[in-house]
C-alpha cells in the first residue's frame, strides 16, 4: 500500500485560471441559479422536473402525485453539493439562504425512522427496498450523504448532516449479515463512497462497516439480484429494457469486486464502485482490493477509453462493451462517466502515491467533462461522441442518444448537476498533501494555503499549460517541506528552475520531488508542451490510418463552421506541420486554434445522385483549422470530427 | 400507367442453376423438414417455439397457455407457403400429407365467425382488434392468406383457401368506413398485398376493396394509432420499447401513402406496404399512387440501401434512418427487408414495364437474401452487416443485434421461413409475361413453359452470369411472340447473337426486345461481366476513400480465414488488377475468388499495450482474397469486410 494523500481544504483554494476559471465562475454565477429554476419548475420554456415539488409533497406541504424518474431527488442533492462548494471560501448569503430553505424541506420529507426518498414515501410506501436493481434508493441516499458532508464542511452547519446520518443509520439497520437484515446492495453504486466520506467526517465506524459490507457482499453467491428478479417474476418496474437485456455485470454484480479485472457494465456505476473500492483499500490497508482496482484502471484506460477520456462505448444503456470497441460516432461516453474517471484516478494516486493516474483524470476533465457544458453554462451534453454528422443523429433510431447540440435539460438529468459539483470542487483535483509534502496534480492557475504537518504553506501557481506548458509556482512555507510536482505524459524534456537557477530534480513515481526550505521559493517548470499527432492502438478498428491532434491534455477536433461540410472527406498528411493562431470567435476564451494543410477527397466518376458507381479519386488541397474538443458546438450546430484520416 | 406483367406459373418453371439451384434444392431437401421439427418443438437442442402447439391449444386438442411472440402463427403460414411452392411441379406426397394435417388443425383453431389467431383466441379473447399497433392480428391474417393462395395454386385444394376467405370475410366486416366498423389499419403491413392476391385468385371485389381501404385510410387525420395509444394510456402490451420510442412513421402512419416520398420506419413494413401500393396502383390504374411508389423506390435505392441490397440501417428497431446513413458494422439490413425489396421491385417492373427495378431485386437476392442462410440450410442471419469483428458483437450492448455467425433460430423467427418461401418461389422473379411477350428478368439457369396469348412457348436458359455473363437461351414458340431480355446495369457492351448471327437489337425500357418467329430460336447474350471496383456516394461518410469489389450482381468481401485478423488494417490500390481463381474450400460451390495485392498498415511507433501514442506508419504488402458476400461465415467464425480502404 502506498501513502494516503489528503485533500487541501476546498475553502483554502482559489482558482484564478484564465481558461478553467471561466467554467468554475460559471457555476456560481450561472449554473446554480439556472438549475435552481429548473428544479423549482420555474424556468420559462423548460419541461417541469417536479424535483422540489416532490419533496414538498413528501413533506405534506403540497398534495399531488410524485413525478419524474425514481431517482429525481438526487438532482437536488447534487445541486446542494455544488452550492456547498460555492459557499466555500467566500460569503454567499443568497446561496446559503436558498440551501437552508431546501434543507428544512428535506428534513420535513424525511420519515420518522430516517427513511428519505420521495418516490417510495409518496407512491410506494409498502415497497421500500424491494427493488434494489432498479429502485435506486441507496444511490439516492448516497447523493444525500455527499451533499450533507460538503455542506457541513463548507458551513459547519449540522442540519443536513444530521438528516443524512439518520438516513444512513436506518440503512445500517436494514442492510447486513443478520437474519433480520437484507443481504443486498445497490443496483447503482454511489452510497459506498458516500458512506466513507460520512465516516471520515463523523469518525463513526458503522458507516465504514456498511460501505465495506456493500462492496464485499456484491456479486457473491447466491446472487442477491438473481433472487430479487425471481421475486418479481422478471417484472421491470422502472426501466423495462433493463430486464429484457439485463445481465448481472450490467450492475457489476457478476463477481465480487475483489475478483474483477475489467471495467464492465454501466460505466458510471463501475467508476463509482471503483472509487469506493480504492477508499476502502486505503482504510482497510487491503492490498488485494487495490490490486483489483489497478487491474480495472489499466483495463479502462488501456483498452476501453476514448482519447477524450470518454468511457462506456455502447450506445445502448451507457455501458462498457469489450476491449478496443470504441466507435467514434455512436458511443456513449457519458459526461458523468468521465467524472467517474476523475474520482477513481484521484483516489488511485492517493492510495498508491503514484501520479500516473492523473494523466487520465486530466484527459477526462479537459475533454469530455468540459465538453459536457457550453460556455454560457445553460446547455449540456450527456453523450460525447468523437464524430458527429447532425443529420445522422436521428430520433427513434439507434443514434437517438447522440445529440448534435447541447440540451437544456434531460429526463434523466444526472450530468448537469454532476458537472456543476465537479467544477465547483475542482480544487480537490489540483492539489493534495500528506504529512510531509504538498502535491501539485493539475496545472490550473490558483492560490492555496494549508498546513503540511506543522508547517503553514501558501502557493500561488500561474499556469500556461494550454499555451506552452510553462508553470510558475511561488511557494511559501514556515518550515522545511517537500513539494511534489506531477510530471504529465505529454512533457517533452522538462526544464526546471528554482529561484532562477536551473535545477536537475530526479523523477519518482511520476513526480519531481523538490525539497523546499523555510521562506519563499520560486519554482519555474517548463513542460515544453507541443502540438502532437496521436495514433490509436490498431485493435481500435475505427482509428486505423487515422490521427488525432493533441496539445498537452487537450484533444482537438475539426468543426464544420471552420472546415465546411462532410469532414469525412478530409485527409491529412502524416505528422503534417501545424501552426497556431489565437481563437477569436469565442468570447473571453484564450486558446489557440491549430492550422494545417490537408486534402479533401472527391470521386469524380460519380454524380451526386448516384449511390454506388465508378471510382476516380481527386485530391483537393484545403486549409484546416482545429479547435479544442471541449469547445465544440459553441458556435452553432454542425459536423465535428476528432480522428482524421491520414493520406499516404 | 405501364403494362401489367403476369407471373409465369411456378409449377411450369424448373430451376437448373449450378449456384442458385443449390439453395433452391435445399428448401425442399433440408429447410422444410428442418423447420418442421422446429415448429413442432422436436428438434434436439433447439428452444421450443410453441408454434404448432399453440394451434393445438386453440383447437382444443391440447390444454395449456399460449406461448411465443404474438405473431408466432405466421411461422406456420410461411412454412405452408414454402411447402406449396415445393409441391409445385413435382409430386411431393410427404409434404402434402404434412401440410394437409396442418390445414385441418388450422381449421379447428378457427373460431365460428372466421376469427383465427391463437394468441387472442387462447389468451385474450376479449381484446381482439384492440391493439392494431402491436398485436399483429392483420399481419398474421395476411400470411395465412398468402399461404392459402399458394397452396391452392399448387394443389387446387380449397380447404386452406376457404379458411383464409372466412377469415378475410370477417375482417371485411370488422374494418371499414361504416359506423359499426373499426376505422383502423395494421401496425405491420402485409394483409394488403395478401388481400390483393386473394382477390386475384377469387375475383371477389371485397378483398380488393378492403386492401384499398387499408392503404387509403393509413395516416389520415384523426390518426387511428394516436387514438389507440390514448385508449391504452400509452401502455405497451407486447413491445415495451415500441411505445417509449414510438413515432407514427415507425409504422408508416404519419401521412397517407399517396403523399409519401421517402422510405420511413420499420423496413419490412415499409416494403410490404409498397408492394401493396404498386398492386393497387395497377388494379386501380392509380397513377398518383404509382408516382408515390416511384419516389419511395428511388429514395430507398438511391439513398438508403447498402451495396448488398440491405435496408433499415438503424441497429435499433430494424428501421430506416435518414439519407446516406449507412453504417457498415452496426446497421440492421434485415434479411426479410431485402426480400421486401424483391417484392417491391418485381411489382414496379410489372406496373411500369421498366426493367430497371430488377437491378436492385437482383442485388438484394444475390447478396443479403442469400447471405441470410448457410449452405447447409439450417442456420440463418437476421441482421446482415457489411463489416464484422466478432468480439465487438457483444451481447447486452448496442451491437447485440449483430451476430458473428448464423443462428439456428430466433425468438422472432420471421426471416428463416421468409427466405424459404422466397427461394422456393424464385421462378416468379426469373420470368414474366404479358399478352405479347415473354420476359427474362433474372439470369438463373432454368426451364419454363407457358402461354403467351395463344402461343405455347418453352424456354431453356443456361446462364454463366456469375462467371462471365454469357447467357444461352433456347426458345420455342408455336406463334410469333416477343422476347424481352432485361439489360443489367453491370453489362459492359452486350453482344447478342440470334441463331449464331450477330444481332443489333435496340434497347427500350431496360430491355432488348427481340421478335421471335414460330419455331426454335437460339439466343446468345454476352453481358461481358467483369470484376469492378465500386465507390459510394460521398455522403455515405463511412465509405469515403473506400472501394467494394463486385462481379455482376455479386458483392465480394474479405474474410479473416483467407486474409488474417484485423481486416481494418488492409488498404488496396485504387482500381488494382484482380485475378480470378476457383473457390475450392466450399463443397459443390462453383464460384471464383478474387485475388489481388494490398497492404497492411502498421504503426511502428506504438506497442501492443498502448492505447494512444506516436505515429510511424509502415505498409506491408499482402495478398488478398475476396469471396462472394453471400457465402461469408460458411467456413467458421471470423472477421468480414466489404468496403476496403484505398491507398493513395
Amino acid at each position: 500500500m502506498g501513502r494516503h494523500l489528503n485533500q487541501v481544504e476546498l475553502n483554502n483554494i482559489k482558482i484564478t485560471d484564465d481558461f478553467i476559471g471561466r467554467y468554475v465562475e460559471c457555476v456560481s454565477k450561472k449554473i446554480i441559479p439556472h438549475q435552481w429554476k429548473i428544479l423549482n419548475d420555474c424556468l420559462e420554456g423548460a419541461k417541469p422536473t417536479y424535483c422540489i415539488r416532490n419533496f414538498k409533497i413528501a413533506a405534506r406541504e403540497v398534495k399531488g402525485k410524485r413525478k419524474g424518474v425514481v431517482f429525481q431527488d438526487t438532482d437536488l442533492y447534487k445541486w446542494l453539493e455544488s452550492v456547498a462548494y460555492c459557499i466555500n471560501g467566500e460569503e454567499n448569503k443568497d446561496f446559503e439562504v436558498m440551501a437552508d430553505e431546501m434543507i428544512v424541506l428535506i428534513g420535513k420529507a424525511q420519515e420518522a425512522d430516517g427513511y428519505l426518498n420521495t418516490y417510495y414515501t409518496i407512491n410506494e410506501p409498502n415497497r421500500k427496498w424491494t427493488n434494489l436493481i432498479e429502485g435506486h434508493e441507496l444511490y439516492t441516499a448516497g447523493h444525500l450523504i455527499e451533499a450533507a458532508v460538503a455542506y457541513y464542511n463548507a458551513t459547519g452547519k449540522e442540519e443536513l448532516l444530521n438528516i443524512a446520518k439518520k438516513n444512513a443509520d436506518l440503512i445500517c439497520q436494514v442492510f447486513g449479515e443478520q437474519k433480520s437484515q437484507i443481504k443486498g446492495y445497490p443496483g447503482h453504486e454511489e452510497i459506498e463512497l458516500a458512506l466513507i466520506k460520512l465516516y471520515r467526517v463523523t469518525s463513526e465506524e458503522r458507516y465504514l462497516k456498511l460501505a465495506r459490507y456493500f462492496v464485499a457482499e456484491r456479486g457473491t453467491t447466491p446472487n442477491y439480484f438473481e433472487t430479487e428478479i425471481k421475486s418479481r417474476d422478471g417484472w421491470a418496474e422502472f426501466f423495462p429494457d433493463e430486464f429484457s437485456n439485463y445481465s448481472l455485470e450490467y450492475s457489476q454484480a457478476h463477481i465480487p469486486p475483489k475478483k474483477m479485472e475489467k471495467a464492465e457494465g454501466h460505466a458510471v456505476r463501475m467508476m463509482y464502485l471503483c472509487a469506493a473500492m480504492v477508499d476502502l483499500a486505503e482504510e482497510d490497508k487491503d492490498s488485494e482490493l487495490l490490486v483489483a482496482c489497478n487491474k480495472i484502471w489499466d483495463n479502462t484506460t488501456n483498452a476501453r477509453m476514448y482519447i477524450t477520456g470518454g468511457i462506456g462505448s455502447s450506445g445502448y444503456r451507457e455501458r462498457f462493451t469489450t476491449d478496443y470497441d470504441l466507435p467514434n460516432n455512436s458511443g456513449y461516453a457519458e459526461t458523468c462517466a468521465s467524472i467517474g474517471i476523475m474520482m477513481f484516478g484521484q483516489r488511485m494516486t492517493s492510495a498508491t502515491g503514484d501520479a500516473r493516474y492523473y494523466d487520465d483524470v486530466e484527459r477526462a476533465l479537459y475533454n469530455t467533462v468540459l465538453a459536457g457544458i457550453n460556455l454560457e453554462g445553460d446547455k449540456y451534453f450527456y453523450v460525447n461522441p468523437l464524430e458527429v454528422v447532425p443529420e445522422f443523429c436521428t430520433e427513434h433510431t439507434s443514434m437517438n442518444h447522440v445529440k448534435a447540440r447541447r440540451q437544456g435539460w434531460f429526463n434523466v438529468a444526472c450530468c448537469p448537476p454532476n458537472v456543476a459539483r465537479t467544477l465547483a470542487s475542482l480544487g480537490q483535483y489540483i492539489y493534495a498533501k500528506d504529512e510531509e509534502a504538498f502535491y501539485i496534480h493539475q496545472y490550473i492557475s490558483s492560490e492555496a494555503k494549508t498546513k503540511i504537518g506543522t508547517a503553514d504553506v501558501e502557493i500561488d501557481m500561474k499556469s500556461e499549460l494550454l499555451k506552452d506548458g510553462k508553470i510558475t509556482v511561488s511557494f511559501k512555507t514556515t518550515k522545511r517541506v517537500k513539494l511534489k510536482v506531477r510530471i504529465p505524459y505529454y512533457e517533452t524534456g522538462t526544464r526546471l528552475c528554482i529561484n532562477n537557477e536551473r535545477a536537475e530534480i530526479p523523477r519518482k513515481d511520476g513526480y519531481f520531488e523538490i525539497s523546499l526550505e523555510k521562506g519563499k521559493t520560486l519554482i519555474e517548470i517548463d513542460f515544453g508542451v507541443k502540438v502532437k499527432w496521436v495514433g490509436a492502438n490498431s485493435f481500435v478498428r475505427n482509428n486505423i490510418g487515422k490521427a488525432a491532434l493533441m496539445k498537452g491534455p487537450m484533444v482537438y477536433c475539426l468543426e464544420e463552421v471552420d472546415n465546411g461540410k462532410n469532414l469525412s472527406e478530409i485527409y491529412v498528411i502524416e505528422n503534417v506541420k501545424v501552426s497556431l493562431e489565437e481563437m477569436k470567435d469565442l468570447p473571453d476564451i484564450k486558446v489557440d486554434t491549430l492550422n494545417y494543410q490537408g486534402v479533401r477527397l472527391k470521386n469524380r466518376a460519380m454524380t451526386r445522385e448516384q449511390l454506388y458507381g465508378d471510382i476516380k479519386l481527386e485530391q483537393i488541397k484545403v486549409k484546416l483549422k482545429a479547435i479544442p474538443y471541449c469547445l465544440w458546438n459553441n458556435r452553432g450546430k454542425g459536423e465535428m470530427l476528432v480522428w482524421q484520416k491520414i493520406l499516404f
